[in-house]
Formats: structure tokens, sequence, C-alpha cells
């Protein structure tokens, strides 16, 4: 029988709606899986528990007087901890934070919890979100829940380990080089980054940027395209975010897949993509091309975007850091520090050099997209590294340039903004979850959930191209 | 007898779609005008009335078949002479570009084509639109109508000009630190700078920014808006270009004045405003603040505006120029090359300062601008100073620090890159004319539009608040 902590978001509030669920029953059921399975993975380091209760039960009582109900009411939602909730403590991660509870929500809190999102707890993130491993000094490692000697990813990687683990439906994520879709192909889940704009950030550290971008955690596209729907709220000060209505997102259409001309890409013709990983992708294209009705293989030139990503991440890094950095100590993420300080080494040439490139591969990225509806790569160059590891220092033999050199497939797609639908495809051969980017074109938000919703659908019938399922789950 | 040149766009389309007006009429009554005008004061420096002659005739022949009308269709448009036009020289106003002729019409231009506006020729600019007085080796200096020996202001002058003096109704502008708008305001004609992503841009020298801001120029906001209506389109590529419907703008709603509440400031507390400009400014708002339901002065935090402007100008003139920079003799605009100097020797620190101030200047903004509809506050600091001047060096005794600090009171607006329209607002005490920028909130293009055709309607009644004419127009 399924649990209803195994419920997917849709279906959840579905019976919600229904009355054949109470959001208190629901509740209840994710926190019981918590109990049982966190203490294995260390993935939702602050629990919101009581709270939850209390809303859970004014919940119960909204639907049994026939409220008119909000498009997430009673799901329960993890957030990530770099966001700050009102009355939770919001550490980002570090110990200089541990003790900071916010007076208010930050904007996708406030909007989640407008829509009837009822928070349960913030998920791990490396310290102030930096890097592809969900480690830190304050809580420690988050697992992996398909080898607990792995890394579950980052910098959403306890949202995503939340997600694999069934301990809730829905979690906040947030994507500057592949924080979104590092941890959900490593955990099996879907997350989704929006094109500029589209989710706003009242916190932001720089007034335009494809870097802060915030998006959804889920275990189907559709469930994402829920949450999206809340944290699109437009209420609030971001000069990136424009009118739109975030209810586009609640219902998708119907997508033909036979009649979609799909580009693949296994390396974007600049990652160092692992041996393990092309083999995994290989396969994977074998077994979907049939699906679509045209697939070619294409690169983009994207010979720039690592430098243009690691330059334009410098200055974020400083409007980010710099004011607070003399008092960042020896226990402070070293990916931090070691960014900060390249960046104060750094001139405005490159950064003029880097806003100029940043211009001419989104360009050109738009004019190679203009022949296709998607474009599909793998996720991560890796399959995921012991935890205990900072960044992997090689792959295959060759060295990394920097932290984030191994993220190349995410962080390159940062530098054009495209939306970016990452979701499950089977297992690699080490038997953790490989995972796929489906890339759209700017803005055409809806258009590539739909088309990722569509292929999510096709590849659940394929055991080796559909979501795989960690034992802790069950 | 009004002369076809001298209608508005709106009016002259309405005539044209009614059989009472041929395209062709109107084009040779805009060109006797430039023909009788522009010697004077030298604006329309390419002139393209050959094509333009075959044009207006295709056009006339589209009316008498009983054609569907696009609504542009058979009006006279300048290009701004750093817009590239197919089969028209586009010199950007450098002798380093004098032979160059694009082989396509950049983005603004083929919109305004598609939508029925015949480009009737190239106005002047500065060199590379570097500046706030429109002069250059390549055309010489643009006058202005009202004072021959005065600037026309910049960098689009020769489209202040062209429209001031009833040469066309509609042309095209730009506006980095205020380029739209002070030249309207030494012109006495309309333009609006609208939020970023409403003009799509698809030779952007850095992916966002919020510097590199097309927008219309007009003697009403009605035809400004319409204009607008044709640069908004949306097929191009641009990373700031987000979805919507360019017709919005094709009709205006009503605004009542008297349900308004206005802020309005001198100096933005922070501008080097004129004694002389200080005086316009408290004439005007003594005669219009009846017309609103609620006047407060009150200045915006704009401390670290000017800075945050000319270091994020810095990194946008290396984007553009850094790349060709050594190929730049002395002939080439000494703006430019100081300012791609003082950028050279910039660090990141700054950079990084000044994106993280942005953001904040925008959210404190914001956050007063709540409370108010619009804030209104002059155009410019300083009346039209002599056109052999680069630069005013000082204003009422006090030096400038570098040539866009006297441009204060348009730059602080980009760094927040609010929608301005700027309109006129009679004549100051020297004869030439006062303009008024009319400040909305980001991303509320239509709004601040309606209310500053409203307003612009209010003042037409007052001769000392309404649009001055020169006698060169007549």
């Amino acid at each position: 029988m399924t649990r209803p902590c195994e419920l997917d978001a849709v279906e959840a509030r579905r019976l919600i709606g229904q009355k054949k669920l109470s959001p208190v029953e629901l509740l209840e059921s994710c926190i019981q899986q918590i109990e049982a399975v966190d203490p294995h993975v260390n993935a939702l380091v602050v629990k919101a528990f009581d709270r939850a209760r209390k809303e859970a039960a004014a919940a119960e009582s909204a639907v049994m007087r026939g409220d008119l109900l909000p498009p997430l009411h009673g799901l329960p939602v993890g957030v990530k901890d770099l966001s700050d909730t009102e009355g939770i403590v919001s550490a980002y991660g570090s110990l200089l934070y541990r003790d900071h509870i916010p007076a208010k929500d930050e904007h996708v809190v406030a909007a989640v919890r407008r829509a009837g999102g009822i928070v349960i707890g913030k998920t791990n993130s490396p310290e102030f979100g930096a890097g592809g491993n969900t480690n830190n000094k304050l809580y420690g490692p988050t697992r992996n829940p398909f080898d607990l000697e792995k890394t579950c990813g980052g910098s959403s990687g306890g949202s995503g380990v939340v997600l694999a683990t069934n301990m809730m439906p829905l979690a906040t994520g947030s994507d500057t080089g592949g924080s979104l879709r590092l941890p959900a192909a490593f955990n099996g889940v879907v997350a989704y980054r929006p094109s500029p704009g589209i989710v706003p950030f009242d916190r932001r550290s720089q007034a335009f940027s494809t870097y802060q971008s915030q998006g959804p955690m889920a275990r189907t596209v559709a469930d994402a395209a829920l949450l999206l729907s809340a944290m699109a709220e437009r209420n609030t000060v971001d000069p990136m975010a424009y009118p739109l209505d975030p209810q586009q997102f609640q219902a998708l259409p119907e997508v033909d897949l036979s009649s979609l001309r799909i580009v693949v890409s296994e390396d974007l013709g600049i990652a160092p993509v692992a041996r393990a990983v092309r083999a995994a992708f290989q396969d994977r294209v074998k077994r979907f091309s049939s699906l679509f009705g045209d697939v070619e293989h294409k690169d983009p030139d994207f010979r720039d975007a690592l430098d243009v990503f690691w330059y334009l991440r410098g200055v974020y890094m400083l409007a980010k850091h710099e004011a607070v950095f003399e008092t960042y100590n020896d226990d402070v993420n070293p990916n931090v520090r070691s960014n900060v300080a390249a960046a104060l080494k750094m001139d405005a040439r490159k950064v003029g050099w880097a806003a100029r490139e940043q211009y001419r591969l989104m360009r050109d990225f738009h004019h190679l997209m203009a022949d296709f509806d998607v474009l599909i790569c793998p996720a991560v160059t890796v399959t995921p590294f012991p935890f205990a590891e900072l960044y992997p220092r090689e792959i295959d033999g060759a060295p990394m340039e920097n932290y984030v050199h191994w993220a190349a497939l995410t962080s390159s797609l940062t530098v054009t903004g495209n939306p970016v639908v990452a979701i499950p495809c089977g297992v690699d051969e080490y038997g953790t979850p490989f995972g796929i980017q489906i890339v759209g074109k700017l803005h055409r938000d809806r258009e590539v959930l739909a088309i990722a919703q569509a292929i999510e659908s096709a590849f659940r019938t394929d055991v080796a191209l559909s979501r795989p399922v960690p034992e802790l789950a069950i």
C-alpha cells in the first residue's frame, strides 16, 4: 500500500481536495519517514515539525470547512537552508549564522506558504551554497541514499535527498553553476532551473545575473511545475522578474514527442565528461532516439563558456561576500575563500570580456536552438564521488582547473541562462542515478516543462530510462 | 494650414488609413521641410530619400488596394546613426565607420519597417554615442533649433532636432546615461526610456545591463507609444527581452490625474542642478501640483548612484570597445578614450561593489515608489550649453567629476532601470526648452506612458507647461 509520504504532490493535492487525504495524515507520514530515514542521510538539518503540525491542522480545518484551497494546500515543502525562513534557523550552512533566525520569510518561502505549502524544515547545503558536494562544518555531510559513502551532489543536496527518500513531495533549491541539476541527477529526482526572471528573488547579490536562480525540486516534472507556479509569484522586488502569469505552470500542455526535433550533445563540446558517463549517455540516447521526430548530434560552440562562467562568478562572489570577507576565518568554506581571493586579483578588463562573451554565447546558442525544440545532454560529468572529497580533483586522470570545472555541463548553461529540466534516466554502471538535462529556449519555460513531462512519461515504461528509487525510500 | 510634416504620427496614420493623406504626400512634405531646415541644424546626416520615395509609393498603392495596413504604415521615421540600417551608411558618428553599409537591418530598424515605417535617413549622434552633446568629426555638430549656438543634447541629438523642427513625426533613439532624455529636454520633444527587456536589442555589448536601452522619440506621448509598439516586437535574440504583447502600447488607457500620488524631487538628492533649472522646476511644480491627488517632496537615497553608474559604465565600455581599443587614434571621441582608459585601471572589487549596490539602489527605490504612482524630476541639470563644449566642465562654479557627471538626473535612473517618459514643459529663463522626467515603476511601462499622456494633455492648456515650438519648425 502506498504511504502518503510516497505520493507525488499533484496526487496528494488532488486527494486533499477530495477529502480523501488529510494534510495532518500526510504530514505525519512524512515526519515518520524523516525520523526513519534522515539519521542515515542527514538531509533535513532543521526540523520545524511543531509549526508544521499546527499548519497542517489548520489546513485540515480549511478542507473540512469547504474553503477555496490554494494550489499547494497542505503539502509539506522542504526549504533549502540558503533561504531565509521566518522563525526557523537559516544558517546558510555556516557556523557564522548558526543562530540566525530571520524575522521574515524571503520571497519564495512566503510565496510557497501563501500558496498553502507547509514548511517542514530546512534542507542541507554546502556553506553559502558554494560547491557541488553537500557538506559543511555546521551540519556535516548529506549522504547519497543510493550509496551512503558517496556525495548527494549540491548545493541543493539536502533537497535532492529528502525527495529521493520520500521524506516529502516538494523542496526548493537554487542554482548558480548546477546546484539544482547536480543533486537532481545524483539522487534520481527532478529539478527545474527557470529562465532568469521567472522566479523572483528578493535577496539578490547583484541586480542582473543568470547565477542566482531559484527553482523547484520534486519527483516528477508535474510536481516541479506545481511548485514553480507558487515560487513564480510576482509581488516582490527583483529587477529581473517581469510580468507573467504563474498559473501557466499549473497544467502543462500535451506534447507529441514524434513531432519534436532534438539535438543531443555528450559533452557540450567542452565538458570533461568521464568515460562511464559517456557510456551511460550513449546507451540512453540509443534507447530514447526512436521517440522523437528527429535527433541530431551536435555540440554548441561553448569554447569560452567556462572562462566566462568563472570570471562572472568572480563578480558575483565579490558582490555577495567581499564586504564581509575579512570576517571569514579558516573554518569558512574553502571554495568561497579561494573563489573570492581569485576574484580580488581580477581586473575589470576580464569582466568586460566575460560580459561581452556571455552575450556572444547566448546569441550563438539561440541560433543553434532555432532549429530544435530542446537539447539533451548529461547533467553531470561524473558518477557520485566520495562525500569526503570537496570536489573531484581529476576525471579519468585529467586534473580539474578549479572547484567548478567538473560542473561544466551545468555551469556553461548557466552562462546562456536557458531553462533546464533535469530528469532522472535510470542508473549508471555503479548503480547510482544517471540524470539528463533537457534544455529549452530562453523564456519558453512552459514549453520545455511540457516537453520534459512528455519525455518523463515515455521513459516510465522502460526501467533503463525511468526514475530509480533507493531502498531507503521504501 | 497644417502641412503634413507638422502632423503627429497618430493623426497622420489615421488620415492615411482614411485615404485623406497619401504616404507620398507626407514624405514629400517631410523632405521639403528637411531641405529647408536641416542646413541650419545638421540633424539628419544621412538621407535615404530615394528608397523612402519608392516605399512611400508602394505604401500609397497598398492604401489604394485596400490592404490591411500595419500600425506605422507610410510614416517617415528617422533612425539614430548608432543603429545598423541595411543599405544605408551606419557610421556610428565615427570616421572609422564612414563607409560602413550594413548588409542587414538591426532588430529595431527591421521591426519598424515591418510595421510599415519608412526610414527617411540617419540622425546624428556623438561618435559611438558617448556624450550628451551631438557633435563628431565625421558629420559635425547638430545645433539646437531654439538657439543655433547651443547644443541639442545627446546622444540622440539628431533625433531630438528632426522632431522639434517637424522634419518627420517619429525617430528612434537610445540611452545609456540619458541619451534619449537629454535631447528630448533640450529640444522640447518626448522620449521614452523603457524598462529593460521591453525593446529587444540584437547588437548588445553585454548580455544583461540597464545601459543599452533603445526607445522611441516623438512630439507626443501617444506617438512615442505607437513607435514603441513597433520597436518592442519580439522576434530576435536578446536575453533581456521577455514575452509581452507590444500591441499594448498602441492605445493607452485614460488616467484620472486627481487620483494620483506624485513624488517630486528637484535633484534626486545627488545631482548638481543649476540654479536656473531649480528655479524653472520650482515654478513648474507650483503650476502643476493642483492637478494631482497628492504631491510630496522627497528625494530617493541615491548617494552611491553616480559611482555605481560610473563603474558599471566602465564594464560596459570595456565590453563594447576593449577588443578594438588599440585601433582608436586621437581622432576618436575623447569621452570614449577617457572612459575606456579609466575602466582599464579598475579592479573587479569595484565591479562587485557596484553590482551589489545597483541592486540595493533598485530595492530602496522600489520601496520608495510603492507609495506613489510616479516620480517627477527635471531631465537635465543645466540649460543647453554652447555646442562647441564637449560637456559642461562646471555648474554654477562646481567642477564636474567626469563627462557624465552633469547627466546625474538621468544616469542615476539608468542604474535603477525604471521606465521614464521625458516630456517638454515650457521654456527656461533663457528661452530654451525645459523638460521633466516622469519616472514609473519597473516593468509597469504601459502605466507610466498612460500617466505621462494624461499629464501632457493637462499641460497643453497652459503655455508655461506646454511644448515649445522653435521658429525653424514653422
